[in-house]
């Protein structure tokens, strides 16, 4: 249906807008020195789920618009077409690699000014701003047992609708079901995301947490490598699921 | 339409998920260690609105996605079919606990850690939360009058636009319905929700409410049985009206 | 097109359900004892968007669901046919009417509460809050030319927007319109709704101040007759002039 | 398509909605004696995205909605038409600084009253608020190279989605797609907005602030004519590297 080089154009442009959201709405209300700091958690939902929207409605004519190899993996187990998951895969990863250095981008100025500057723009006296969260998810209690579950669950919650209404099979035809799916991720973020910051996509973790890893952020505090495999294989172990679940029950 | 088996698995999944993104939203504001904790109204009513998304969108190809014993009487009397009301209000009814159980493995650390660790996740002196209100409504001023007309106008201000505008034939063509029907319960929780917590559903109340009762969670509070009958009479009766209204009206 | 007896109770039902959200949004944000209490204007503005949604929506099938006297002058003054509009007006009147009392009775017991019990539902000591805000409008600086200014081009900016995209050509057929038109009004609340409350239609401000003239709340406050013209001469003004735009421009 | 005098009314009433809503929502949480004061991000990105969803979909069956010289750019750029940019561009000007006139007669009690009032509409102390980040962008850290670089990404997040989906093609058919516009800039408002407050649209800045320069606002402070060309530059640049990018990848 989709050529193999559209597929992996599509993966990473449609990828790097959802991070360029999801990773910059993060720093909008992380950062110092940005309009939208500490307008909470509402804001996180809204901008994640339309970073979706975007990435996604700009990626379908290409790809379909995956952006989640939660979402690969489920359509895969669904279809049994498996050829063509690792370009889906490899495209999705440097998407969220080239999304997460854009987001530093919009916000330089603010990295820049992590703690080396005052709220008028000169030297100052702010608190630095540890940025890992910027880039990828941190539990607020660190169980990994706990975590997984939770990103598992979170998952299913993502890809066994997507996978019920066939929302894969028509992305380039409407943009209502584009409309849902975003709407979806703002659901998932608002209700499942107290625990971990919601990753349901791997990609969306590991992608950014290897390029906060080199970027020169003043103060920019761990990478955190220890749980970088639980919002890796959470949501894989989700999207297999969704994908028997659906097997089995529709 | 459907048939039986659709109906009882589309409605286990459907209400499941339902309660999943609705007992998960409560708790993400409720619970310590919740990156959510008290971000308000706004956020409660949207991931209750997308939790009926999320649950209709999956369960609309096999039982159409009522979710809702007082949905399913409405169309009821609409229809005057009610040879697979009780299939519909089985699933429902199991379906509400399962999400209800899904939504507690997702807060899992956080229930653990109700009131036994302190803000950085060693032992503390956080104050215990009462979690019934995760699960099940809690009225502001407890007075059965009231709370019953409360929910009963609710109900009604759910149903009847439900039924006026044909949604429950079309459930399985158009996700504009969906997206619909999900803002209706948004706006139903924005402006109607203030003093009962809108239950408008008895599944949604009584299923949790039975969980609730039988978890292991730490200084939980009360399971408050005294007013579990208001929140299933009162949507009963607003199904019921709204399905009346609709047929002498419409 | 309608017959008259479905375009009379099709507004009045439509109309009700708006004010029923609408005036329900106000108490929730407003009175004590709401669980609601005090959760900004972002509530208030997509209470009131849902609220147009849910009561067009169910309106639609009847009377194409105008539930505004500026929108039924606007589409008189565009298709040169006014003899109908006077069973829009009727409709839309009474409906508001109905829309306020069943608020009201919504919110009973926090009415009934109104500074005589308090915070645990006892005798107690909350300060009383004044109710009109709830069903009708109130100018944050009183001056009738800025005010009736603001409500005209609020209401222009309703109005035109309904016409130029023919959305009352075909509200029957495509839920989209109805959720645009909805979004059209939570806009309109966020960005034009700062100095009066936005009114922006005659019978939402006029019915519910009848209806708060005669309710028994306990310091209910004054019902404001000295402002009650402007918000009905405001949009009435409005919509003509819409009208009148949009035959010169389109 | 679409004559030369209806593209030139359409981006005039079009781009007029759009700042109506857009400087409205941001002197709705900005000035004193205003029911949304202060009332958070949210309300900004939301208010601005219903501006751009009222203003396209009243312009669209005259001009298709562009209301942004940098959309108008990537699209001549992409169709290799280029005739009929000028009238585009000419319209969205004017259009700008009507919208800007009309939000300041919207507002025009609260801007006479900077300063020159108290809380309750007597002689006061209120402290005076300066006013043009009601009408333009303010960078939080100034620094030329940071902010064009925020503005150029910003719009390529604009406007490629636009093209990327052939939004372009059918705006007069579909409300869906001017829906996912809306929320595609509501998304970058809550993303990518804090830096700068995304201009995103050359008009919608310039126009602004040349209305801003000129009116008789007391205490209004400086209207930063020094700042002035980088949200010109910035947008201009991000789209034609969108329609560039496009032609590339699409």
């Amino acid at each position: 249906m989709y050529s193999n080089g559209d597929i992996f154009v599509g993966e990473i442009i449609g990828t790097a807008i959802l991070i360029l959201f999801g990773a910059g709405v993060c720093a909008a209300v992380t950062l110092n020195h940005s309009k939208a700091k500490a307008s909470g958690w509402i804001v996180i939902a809204f901008g994640w789920g339309f970073g979706v929207m975007a990435g996604a409605y700009t990626a379908a004519p290409l790809s379909g618009g995956h952006l989640n190899p939660a979402v690969t993996l489920g359509i895969a187990v669904d279809t049994e077409k498996w050829d063509k998951v690792w370009i889906y895969l490899a495209g999705q990863m440097i998407g969220a690699m080239l999304g997460a250095a854009l987001a530093y981008l919009v916000y330089l100025a603010q990295f820049n000014a992590n703690a080396t500057r005052g709220a008028k723009g000169g030297p100052g006296t702010d608190s630095p701003t540890p940025t890992l969260g910027i880039f990828s998810t941190i539990p607020e209690i660190r169980n990994p047992v706990a975590n997984l579950l939770t990103e598992i669950i979170g998952t299913v919650a993502l890809v066994l609708p997507i996978l019920a209404f066939g929302l894969t099979k028509g992305l380039g035809e409407s943009g209502t079901q584009i409309l849902i799916v975003a709407f979806l991720v703002v659901g998932i973020g608002l209700s499942l995301g107290g625990p971990t910051g919601y990753a349901i996509n791997p990609a969306r973790d590991l992608g950014p947490r290897v390029v906060h890893h080199f970027l020169p952020i003043p103060n920019k505090g761990t990478s955190d490598w220890s749980y970088a495999w639980v919002p890796v294989a959470g949501p894989l172990i989700g999207g297999l699921l969704a994908g028997l679940i659906y097997n089995a029950a529709f």
